[in-house]
Order: structure tokens, then C-alpha cells, then sequence
């Protein structure tokens, strides 16, 4: 099989297929919704056949446990993912949206209108959840998608892609919405980024090598995001017992993920009384210190341990119950540090200055901004946008959690009666 | 000098300059316009020496008089850009506007507020105007501009710079706000490219090759577009009259714009009567016609001549006094054409019909579509945006015209009280 001609096909199908769902009924997406969950729990069993196939496999190479995990499907998560698409099943649908809507000086009406993108190209790894969450969310929003999972996910992937095609079918939708790239070859990713006569938008999910892959890689459109070195400021007057609390809450409440606490900068004023406090929370619960040499000092004589800590490692994204530590002088310095290693994910400052609050809020250029609040809540259903297919931390089209509206683009229409321009 | 070096350091003072454009005062930003358009004038005789220099080294070299046009200053065009700057200082401050502003159940308030980009990256071509635009437009949404302008216009950007470092810094701005790569050397540009430490976004203002350029090497968002295949299809039920004036608008009013008419598409039914009008209003005003085997029998019968055209001709964008034809069966066959030879810029239906009207305009997937109306419409100024960098043919963060506000982004703020994620 000529790969990169079938590639290529894929790319055709799914954008024939995407004029379809482009202009589907809202109750038609959600019958095909409606199907798919039904599917997904009718089809229990051969999901979880095909899932111990890939997972057996993959103890056989050694995959590491946490990895494991995300690829382990159980008849709980079957089933979760079954009602995951019943709620974007019961999303507003944001296609036909109109955005602005007046009449021109010159009588022309003009309208901006929501509209799908199209093809989405989504790259991820062993995650065979990510498989239905992106296609239910790009079904929703009217777009066909590509999916091109790891090759570690293969035979789950099959099973579940072929679900999603039985419930597009069902409910009268072209099964070419949803497209599959079925061969392991790596060479394949490289292809697809180079497919911008029919994917609109590429949405890696995976660590930065494949952010960086596609970012230099790809003709198309990258919403690059999901690595989140994120930082917390307390002032110099900030709640002593409420900084405790919510650096412990970014820190260990779920260290593993993109939005948990990478780096504590401290106030010098206030460094002195709350490290002792702090470490004697934390300690306990498995934290351990990458300290520069003030903190470390004052660590050291509250009889703490902490590593000293390199300046590398401040732009470590621990994902691990490792936290970084800095004392500084001033508002100023702790945003020059955030500058030159926040991934402008999510950054906040704990203070009860109003002023110092809104100079952070307005000089710390990442995509969610906190005051007094635990890094954590950067998350689209913690905003309330009902589910998340990606978290961008660039600049354009979507910044932070991506909801059904940042799945879609918009067009300008034009209703004249014969208007010519002047 | 080695010129990565120094490259990468003018990224740095750009970004490090646009930390104080980004939460400037909407005074202090419309002051430094405003003293831009004061030194324009005052130095309108420097401009123009400086631009005489280039004009005469561009015809020493044997620039097309097109070319040469776009490239001279007249004293009337430099008080247009003052007058043009005076109007984007009248405009309003797109940044700070809150774009949402809730208390989630949490009790946690969620803003999300329209912010600076940061640095935008302008790759253009020989046209000294487009120097002062996108620096006004651009300190307008509180971004910096790192300017690569062509060799052909160096000793007129160089006076224009300076011009705009010299209104910056009378308003308190730094200067650094407006760098501009003071060297023909075009590894500069692939070098601009990479540059995504220190810029946001890249604006490629030129033909399709430099589009192409961008696409491949940047590893920065890139806006394309600028670029039109536009279509009219003129359906069975169209007002003939109405539609050679439209064609006839959209064609000839400036044919050698982006949103000028490249092919008519010609319901059969519709073809024998209209063509020999058409060919009748446009043939005496200069315009040429490249025709389908249909519609060149049908001009032949009527007495005209025409041109065979090739599948390639549907490709073209003209930019002059040519227009594609062709005769369809179908709405259908309409909307197939576009989406293989449209760059989705702007498209139109001509129809009394409003089922045919809402399904291409639901169909055409394209920044504008129009009904009854001339493309020559998609334009920031026409659109009341008051004033446009770009027009924007891809479908992520902008599309169309673009004007302040898709020179910004947002930012999500989460104000809370000791807010921590259960």
C-alpha cells in the first residue's frame, strides 16, 4: 500500500465527509452521540478484548506503570466514556451562532457567523480515551477529524473507531467524519502535517518533543499547548495559612498534570515564616524541595531537607510531587522569573494587595491568571465551557481550555440586493 | 555582525519593549500616534529624499511600473498616512475589554479579558506605507513590531522608523517597540521565522510564493492570506441586469485587488441571454475572457471573441482585466467548482432563490460569502472595522478582515478568596 497516497485519501475523505457535518442538524449530531454511547456499552466486551491485546503487549516491552494506566481501559471507563459523549451530546451546539449581525451604512446586511472548521488532525499517544473525546467533541462542533493514535493503542483504537463509525451511519452521518491512520510508521505523523489541502487544524496531544515536531514540521495550523510549568507568588502580604493551603492544593492535589504547581516564588518578608510551615505540611505527603540557596538556608534551620536547585531546574514541568523553590525581593523579580520560565500556562499570586494583585494579573502573559487561587482550576470543565479537547497555552485562536467554540472559526456573509462598491 | 546574534537580540528588545506597550494607557498610545503623524508631516521632505533614492534604484534595475507605483511617495500620499494614523489614534482600545465575567459555583470570579498579542513579525514587500500601518495598528493593540520590509524600500524605512521611534519616545514609549531588520540579507528572513522565543505571530504581506515560505519554515502562527480566487456564480433565477452590474463592479472597479472577481460561473439556463450583455458592458472597458468550450460558443454566437480556457486558468488570480467563465448544470456543480478552485476569500451567489442563497451560503466555505452583492465587500474599512492589517484566508484566530481587535488576544483571570480545586 502506497502510504502516502492512502494518507492523502484519508485527508479527502474526511474533508468530504466534513461538508456534511459542517451543515448537519443539531439533532442529528446528537442522535450520532446518542448512538455512539449506546455502542460503546453494547460493545463492551470487544473493547476490552481488543484493550487487553494492546495492554498484554505492552507489559511484554516494558511500558512503565503510569503509562499503563492510561492505556487500560475497564468496564468502568467504558462506561464513563459512554456518558462523557451523552454530555456533549447535551452541549449547545455552537455551529450557526451569529456573532454580529447589523446592516451596513450602505444597506448591505452583514453577518459573522459561527461555522465548523472542518478537518481536525489530532496526533496523540496511548490514550485510547482521547479517541472518543476528540471525536465526539469534533462531531459536535461539525468538523470531521484524523486521528492518528499510538501505535501501542492499535487494536483499541480499531474498535473504537469502528464504533464511531456504526453510530455516524446510524444516525444517517457519512462514516468518513471520522478517519483512522492504521499503520504504526512514524513517517506517517510527518505526512499528516503536510496535509493542509485537507486538514484545517493539528492538535498534538503529548509531551514538548511532539509540540516541537509539529510546530517545525507542519503546513497546517498547530494549537500547540498542555505543558504547563506554573508558578505561584506570595507576597510579602499575603495569608500566611492560605498560601499553606493553596500551594499544597496545586502542588499535591493531582501532581501529575499539566496545571499543578511547578515553582513557589516567596516574598523575603515572608519566606522566613512560611517555609518552616509549608514544609511541614508537605513533607509528609511526599514533597520534596529543589531550593535555591536562601530557602534552602531557611529550610536547613527549621531542620528541613531540600536539594539545592540548578537554574534547569526551574523550567522542569515536574508532573511529580517535586516543588520548586525561590526567594524574592520584590513583584518585580518574581515576574522577570516567570517571564523567562513560565510555559504562560497558569501562573498566580497570592497577596492581599490590590494593587500588586492587578499588575500581576496584567504583566504575567500566560493564559490563566490567578489571584488567591490555586492553579488547578485551568480546566474547561472547571470553567464551565462542559469539556476540553486540548489546553493551548499559545496565543492565537484559543488560549487555555479549548470548549466546543474553540473547535470552530467563523465566516462573514454578505446579504445584498444588487449592492456594488463604490 | 553575525546576524543571528544580532537578530535574536532585536526580537529581545522588541519583547522586552512590548511589556510596556502591552499595559500602556490608551492615552499615552493615542499621543504617540498622534506625534507620528505630527513628524510625518514635519518630515515629509526627508521621507520623500530618502524615497527618491529607492524609486531610483528600482528603476535603474528595471521594476515594472506597477511595482514602481506602489513603491513611490508623493507629498499628498505621506499626508494620507498621517491622516490614516490620526484615525486608528480615533479608534477604540480594543485591549482591556472583558470578553466574559462570571462567579463560577465555586465562588471563584472568571474573567476573560482581551489582552496584547505581544510581537508581531511583518514580512512585506516594497511598499513603504505598509511601514507605518502595521506599526500603528499594531502599538494601537498594545503589540511591538519586529518590520522586514523589502531591500527595494531600505532608505525610506529607515527615515519612516525613525519617525516612529521618535513619536514613541516623545509619548514616553520605548522605541524599542518598532524594531526593523536594517539588512537586505534574505536568510533573515527564515531566520525571522524561528524566532518563536521572542514573537507571537508572523504577518506575511506578499504573493503566494512568500505565503508558501512562511507556511514551510516558521515555527511561528503564521496569518496567511491576502490572496483571492474569487468567484460570482450567477444562478438560473438571477436579475440579469443586476448581474452584469455586479459582475461588471466586481471585475472592473479594481481589478487588480484580492477581492476582485477571477471567474463567473454561469447557470446554464441563464448563460445564453447573459453572456452576450456581459461580453457587451465588459468587452469596451478592456476585459478579456478566458471560456469554457459553453460559454465560448455562446460569446462566438453572440460575436466575441474569447480564450480557451485551460483547468489551470481557474487557478489564476488575475489581478487584472481577465475573467474566467464557465457554464454549470447546478448549484451543485457551482459550489463543486469553488471548493476545488477557491481560496476560500470571498465568493458569491446571485439568485432569487432563497433556499439556493442560504445553501451556498452555508456551503461555500470561504472568509466571506455573499448573496446578491459584489466581493469587492471584504475590506476592514467596508466592514466598519475601521482598519485592516490583513485580509486573513485561513480559518484559525482570524478570518477575513483583520483589524485591532484580531491583532489581540485573550487572557482567562481567576479571581478568588483561597480558592483551592476540591
Amino acid at each position: 500500500m502506497p502510504l502516502t497516497a492512502s494518507l492523502a485519501q484519508l485527508g479527502e475523505d474526511a474533508q468530504r465527509a466534513s461538508y456534511v457535518l459542517a451543515t448537519a442538524p443539531t439533532a442529528q449530531k446528537n442522535e450520532a452521540l446518542t448512538r455512539l454511547a449506546d455502542t460503546l456499552e453494547a460493545q463492551a466486551t470487544a473493547i476490552l478484548a481488543a484493550n487487553r491485546l494492546d495492554v498484554e503487549a505492552a507489559e511484554a516491552r516494558g511500558m512503565s506503570a503510569a503509562l499503563l494506566d492510561r492505556l487500560t481501559l475497564t468496564d468502568a471507563r467504558v462506561q464513563a466514556l459512554a456518558a462523557d459523549t451523552r454530555q456533549v451530546a447535551a452541549l449547545p451546539d455552537p455551529v450557526g451562532t451569529l456573532l454580529d449581525d447589523r446592516v451596513l451604512p450602505n444597506g448591505l446586511r452583514l453577518q459573522k457567523r459561527r461555522v465548523a472548521l472542518g478537518v481536525l488532525g489530532v496526533i496523540y499517544e496511548a490514550r485510547p480515551n482521547v479517541t472518543i473525546d476528540v471525536a465526539a467533541l469534533g462531531l459536535k462542533a461539525g468538523s470531521a477529524v484524523l486521528l492518528r493514535g499510538s501505535a501501542d493503542t492499535l487494536h483499541t483504537n480499531r474498535v473504537l473507531v469502528s464504533c464511531l463509525r456504526t453510530a455516524l451511519e446510524q444516525a444517517g452521518l457519512p462514516a468518513g467524519a471520522v478517519q483512522f491512520i492504521d499503520d504504526p510508521d512514524r513517517a506517517l505523523v510527518t505526512q499528516l502535517l503536510r496535509l493542509d489541502r485537507y486538514v484545517d487544524l493539528i492538535i498534538p496531544r503529548g509531551g514538548a518533543k511532539l509540540h516541537q515536531l509539529c510546530k517545525e514540521q507542519s503546513l497546517i495550523p498547530v494549537i500547540t499547548g498542555g505543558i504547563g510549568i506554573c508558578h505561584m507568588f506570595v507576597d510579602a502580604s499575603a495569608d500566611l495559612e492560605q498560601a499553606v493551603d493553596l500551594i499544597e492544593n496545586a502542588k499535591v492535589q493531582r501532581p501529575s498534570v499539566c496545571n499543578a504547581l511547578d515553582t513557589a516564588l516567596l516574598h523575603t518578608a515572608i519566606a522566613p515564616a512560611l517555609l518552616p510551615a509549608l514544609a511541614a505540611r508537605l513533607a509528609p505527603q511526599g514533597v520534596t524541595f529543589k531550593a535555591d540557596p536562601a530557602s534552602l538556608q531557611l529550610l536547613a534551620q527549621a531542620g528541613h531537607d531540600a536539594d539545592a536547585a540548578s537554574l534547569y531546574d526551574y523550567d522542569q514541568e515536574w508532573l511529580s510531587l517535586t516543588l520548586g523553590l525561590r526567594v524574592v525581593d520584590s513583584l518585580d523579580q518574581a515576574i522577570d522569573h516567570i517571564r523567562q520560565h513560565s510555559t504562560q500556562h497558569s501562573d498566580s499570586i497570592l497577596t492581599r494587595s490590590d494593587a500588586h494583585a492587578e499588575r500581576f494579573v496584567r504583566e504575567v502573559d500566560s493564559a490563566a491568571v490567578y489571584v488567591n487561587a490555586s492553579t488547578r482550576f485551568t480546566d474547561g470543565s472547571q470553567f464551565g465551557l462542559g469539556a476540553e479537547v486540548a489546553v493551548s497555552t499559545q496565543k492565537l485562536h484559543a488560549r487555555g481550555p479549548m470548549g466546543l467554540e474553540e473547535l470552530t472559526t467563523y465566516k462573514w456573509v454578505g446579504l445584498g440586493d444588487g449592492h456594488v462598491r463604490g
